[in-house]
C-alpha cells in the first residue's frame, strides 16, 4: 500500500539513499513448500535486497516486510520507476534504520511481481504463465519463504520483523510463528485481523480487475494483454483508503485542475481526479493484475487469533518477542482500534510491548511519512531493542 | 445514495405505504430552461408522485428531493423492484412525513432514469439518445425543474423541501436560489459543498463505467449494450462508503458465506463479498450509466459558497426560512463536520436554525434508517414550524 504523496505536476522527489544491488536466491527446489492451503510450490525463487553488513554473531538482522504493492527496493532510486524507495526516508546514516548499525533483508513477497515467484512466471507444469492456476496464497506462505530466505543468509534469529499495514501483518505473523526467531516485532499501522470494510474494498478492486474484458480469464499474458483500465481503477479506489478526508481536503480540496472554472464535462477539472487518475495510469506500468488478486486475497484471510479458538491473546501465549506497536490517529483503514486489540491480546498474557498512537492527518499512508514524531518513535524503541540484544553501537 | 440494509438471503421487507401512481408531465416546452452551463434544454419532462391532499390555501405541500440513485418512489412498494420505496418507513400515518396532515411531492430529479428527461431519452435534434450529448447538469438545475414542477401544481411556497445526502444539497440550494418559496428547510446527512474525498470517490465510478468496454463512448443504447460490469463495480466501491466499518464488522465481520472454511480461491467466500455482489447486480437493472455519470459530476459541482466569494454565510443573508440540520455520528461520508460549518454559516447571519446530531453506528445510509431518535426529530420539527405556519392538526 505504498502511494506517493506529491500530487501530479509536483516536482520528483530524489532518494536518500544509494541504488540497492536487486538479487536472487532460488529456495524450495529439493523439497517443495506446504502451502496454508495444502497445495505445494517449489522452486520458487525469491528477489532480495540487502544493506550494511551483519555482524559476526549474526545478530543485527532486521526484516522488512513490504506491503500490499510495495516491493524490496525500500530505499534509495527504485530500478523501474527512478523514484525514491517506499521507506527511503527511514533508512540511512542517523535513521531509523541504519545501514551502518543493522543488517537490512528486503524480499518480494510470495505471489508478487518484482521478481519473487507469483502468477506471472512460468507454471513448469504448462510452460506457460501461471494466471489463475497459481495456488491462492496467505500471509503466512509469504511469511514461510522469507524463512527459507533467512536460512540461506545463515541467520538464526532475526533482531527485528518490522513493516506496515499488510507488512505489519507479516511482522505479527513472524512473531506468532518463529517466536523464537525474532528478538524484536514493529507492526505499524497494521492489525491482528483483516476488517470486513477492507475486505470489501479488496474485494471491489477485485472485481475491477476482472471485470476488464482484458483481464482474459486471468490468461492475459498468453494473449499479448494487459487489464490496464480494471487495474487503474483498482488503484484509484484503494488510493482513496490510503489517505484521510482531512488530508485531501489540505492537499486538493476543490481546487481545480490548471481551469480557471468547470468545464460542465467529465475531464479531470478537479486536482483531486487528476492526481487519482495519475495513481491509476502509473501503477499499471509497474504492476501485475494478477498479484493484485493474490495479495489482497492473501489479505482477506488473515486472522491470528482464527487458529486459537477466536482468542487472540492465545497467539502471543509465552511469546519472548519484544512488541512495538505503532497506530496512526487519521488511518481509517487500519485504525487505532486494531492495535489497541493487539495490544490488549499481548497484555493479556504479560507480552513485552510498547504502544504509541502517532497525531497526524496523512491517513494510513502516514507509515510511508517522514513523520518526525514517527520516526522518533521508531528509533527509539530499536534502540532499546538493540541495548537489550547487546548490540554494540557503530 | 439509497442502499439495502439486508444482506442477500435476508427476507425482504415490505412496504408499509400502499403503492404510489406514477404522474408525468411536459415543462418547459415553450421556452426552454436556462442552465447553470449556459446551455439551455426544454422541453423536459418530469416525472413525479404525490400523496395526501393540498389544502385549500395551499400551505401543506412538502417537496421531498431524492438522493443520487433514489427515486420519486418515496415510499409504498417500488413499481420495478417491489421493495418498500426508499423512505417508506419514514412516510405514512403517524409518521413524521403524514399525507394526512401534508400533501408529499418527489419528483425524479434532472438526468434521472425513472421518467424524468436525462440522458437516456431521445434527443429532438438527432432521434437517437442523447448520450454523453446530453448537457452537464447541476443541483441548482434539478432545483430549478422541481420549481417548474411546484409553479405547474400552482403552489406558491412550499411549506417544507426535506432530503438527505444529495437530496439535503437540493434544499439547500431551494433555500439559497427561492429562499421566499420555502417555509422550512431540512438538510439530512448533507453538506453545502462536496469534499474532495467525495469527488474522488464519483471520479472512480466514473472511470469504473467508462472503463467498460460496453459503455461504447456513452452510445451503449444505440448499440444494444450495456456497461453492466462497470457500473456494478462503481456501485460496489460507492456502496462502502455509505455504511460505516462498525456496522460492517457489526453485520458481517469475518463471517463465511454458506461454507465451513475459506476455498482458497476468488469465489464470494465471505458475506460481505456477497453482500457487495448482490449489490452491484442488483443496481444495474434499475439505473443507467450515462445517469450515474452526469448525476454524480453534478454533486461534485455542488458548492454554495462559491458565488458568494467563498463565503458561504452570504449565501444564507437575511434568510426567512427556518432549517433543521441532522447528521449521524458515523457517517464519514457527509461527517457531522460540514452539517456543523452550515449551521455556523447559518448562525452568523442570525437564521432561524435547529441542529442534531444524531448517535448512529449506520454510517450515511443511517439518513434512510427507521432509528427512532431520527424520526422523533424530523417529526418534532415539522409539528414545529407547521405550528409557525399555522397548519391545522388533522
Amino acid at each position: 500500500m505504498a502511494s506517493e504523496a506529491a500530487p501530479e505536476g509536483a516536482p520528483a522527489k530524489r532518494a536518500n539513499g544509494p541504488a540497492l544491488t536487486p538479487q536472487q536466491v532460488v529456495l524450495a527446489a529439493d523439497e517443495p513448500l506446504r502451502l496454508d492451503s495444502g497445495a505445494t510450490l517449489g522452486p520458487i525463487t525469491v528477489a532480495y535486497t540487502t544493506q550494511g553488513r551483519l555482524n559476526a554473531d549474526k545478530s543485527n538482522a532486521i526484516l522488512i516486510c513490504h506491503a500490499l504493492t510495495g516491493d524490496q527496493f525500500v530505499s534509495g532510486p527504485h530500478p523501474t520507476t527512478g523514484k525514491p524507495g517506499w521507506w527511503d526516508t527511514m533508512i540511512g546514516p542517523g535513521r531509523p534504520l541504519d545501514p551502518e548499525r543493522y543488517f537490512l533483508i528486503c524480499s518480494n513477497i510470495l505471489g508478487g511481481c518484482l521478481g519473487t515467484t507469483g502468477p506471472k512466471d512460468i507454471n513448469p507444469a504448462t510452460g506457460k504463465p501461471w494466471g489463475l492456476d497459481f495456488p491462492v496464497i496467505t500471509v503466512g506462505d509469504m511469511v514461510n519463504v522469507q524463512r527459507l530466505l533467512v536460512d540461506h543468509l545463515g541467520i538464526g534469529q532475526l533482531f527485528c520483523v518490522i513493516g506496515g499495514s499488510m507488512g505489519g501483518m507479516q511482522v505479527l505473523d513472524w512473531a506468532v510463528r518463529y517466536p523464537e526467531r525474532v528478538f524484536c516485532a514493529m507492526p505499524i499501522a497494521s492489525a491482528a485481523r483483516t476488517s470486513a470494510q477492507n475486505i470489501a474494498h479488496h474485494e471491489v478492486g477485485r472485481q475491477a480487475v476482472m471485470a476488464d474484458p482484458d483481464w482474459c480469464g486471468g490468461r492475459y499474458l498468453e494473449q499479448g494483454k494487459r487489464p490496464h483500465r480494471g487495474l487503474a481503477v483498482a488503484r484509484m479506489g484503494a488510493h482513496i483508503t490510503y489517505l484521510s478526508e482531512s488530508a485531501l481536503t489540505r492537499k486538493f480540496g476543490r481546487s481545480l485542475q490548471a481551469r480557471e472554472q468547470v468545464t460542465y464535462g467529465f475531464d479531470a477539472d478537479f486536482q483531486v481526479e487528476s492526481y487519482l487518475r495519475h495513481q491509476g495510469i502509473t501503477f499499471v506500468d509497474r504492476f501485475d493484475a494478477n498479484s493484485y488478486l493474490y495479495i489482497t486475497r492473501a489479505t482477506d484471510y488473515f486472522d491470528l487469533a482464527q487458529e486459537h479458538g477466536g482468542v487472540l491473546s492465545r497467539a502471543f501465549r509465552n511469546t519472548p518477542v519484544r512488541f512495538g506497536v505503532v497506530s496512526f490517529t487519521s488511518d481509517w483503514m487500519f485504525p487505532t482500534l486494531e492495535s489497541r486489540d493487539l495490544v490488549k491480546a499481548l497484555n493479556a498474557v504479560g507480552a513485552n510491548v510498547a504502544f504509541v498512537e502517532v497525531e497526524t492527518d496523512q491517513g494510513h499512508d502516514s507509515f510511508l511519512m517522514d513523520i518526525p514524531d514517527y520516526h522518533r518513535i521508531v528509533h527509539g524503541f530499536l534502540e532499546g531493542a538493540a541495548d537489550h540484544r547487546g548490540l554494540k553501537k557503530p
